[in-house]
């Protein structure tokens, strides 16, 4: 096997490990809790499926290899829920160090490409990086409605800080912002979600 | 929400049932199962990074929504095992009512572009669906290859089976068919796999 194709599968082999990352979402049916590879996978079957609801026009293909890519990260540096306001503040950090080791395990070209999708999805400035993030927020938002707010009860979170997050769902695509209030609203009214 | 954004939205949830239906592979580092979610989630990603092998020209991303959508039946019909010979007969009728049931709940132009790729895919015909064909044998491959063959040895399954299989990723990709001949000549070497 020549050398650029031995690190191809040496990375390949590497982000296996995305399987071991769970997340704080649960499954839809009050199931166990989702790891990051599902959750990426999930994320780019919606875009390619929502893809006409996008704000601005998006090439699909980026957004798709965009979510499957943008926990890999993930494997060194963990997940980190999105209403941990501790672990927040040292996500970057984190995360920087963890983007170099795994992604430099790939030819050279490769590294810059795939650090290129994951900077451009973490800048929220590309039509395509927004529709990704809006997927992102999207995807647990619908398998926790199914759960009645399960994971929102657990975690004691309350609607302004889904909204903090919803809201940049509205960048990449307007109508699934709405969409997305719609549901958050029932679930306010269900009880299933703190006011 | 109108109505074929609900029906997009209740396809989105039916298909978390896929993260439910658990394949014969392990995962690296001698693994639990992995599901065809995470399966799916994989091969995409290797077909992005690998797609320079590809024997003809391809749409990378028909290729990743191909890859990404191939196993969705199964949430139905349930897992077959590359080497099941039993399960293999009864396999075409089961996955046809599978797609049938699962794509309707779609709008209808978005049902017909589902069946259209998944057919494509199980056609072996074009180039993006004999390369997704060469993910779908080699991710596997590379996962029970890290393990040292435990699902061959678990299943006794012998050379002559994998390369039955491995022989068609050579019309996907004639230099990652090298590296699966490489691949499972070393495990027979090691006594991983049976002649």
């Amino acid at each position: 096997m020549d050398e650029r194709l031995k690190k191809q599968m040496d990375f390949c082999l590497e982000i296996d490990k995305e399987k071991n990352i769970f997340r704080q979402t649960s499954l839809s049916g009050y199931g166990r809790k989702e790891n990051d590879a599902e959750h990426a996978w999930h994320m780019a079957i919606m875009a390619y499926l929502l893809r006409e609801y996008a704000n601005a026009e998006i090439d699909i293909g980026k957004v798709m290899i965009m979510c499957l890519i943008h926990d890999i990260v993930e494997i060194d540096a963990g997940d980190t829920y999105a209403y941990d306001e501790e672990n927040l503040k040292t996500q970057k950090a984190r995360e920087d160090a963890a983007k170099e080791r795994i992604f430099s395990l790939l030819p050279e070209d490769q590294k810059k490409d795939m650090i290129a999708l994951f900077d451009e999805f973490e800048a929220y400035e590309t039509p395509e990086s927004r529709f990704a993030h809006a997927m992102d927020n999207i995807q647990p938002l619908i398998l926790n409605h199914s759960n009645e707010g399960g994971d929102w009860k657990e975690h004691d979170v309350h609607s302004d800080q889904v909204y903090g997050r919803q809201n940049k769902t509205r960048l990449g695509s307007e109508i699934l912002f709405q969409m997305a209030d719609e549901l958050i609203q029932l679930n306010i009214k269900k009880g299933n979600l703190k006011k």
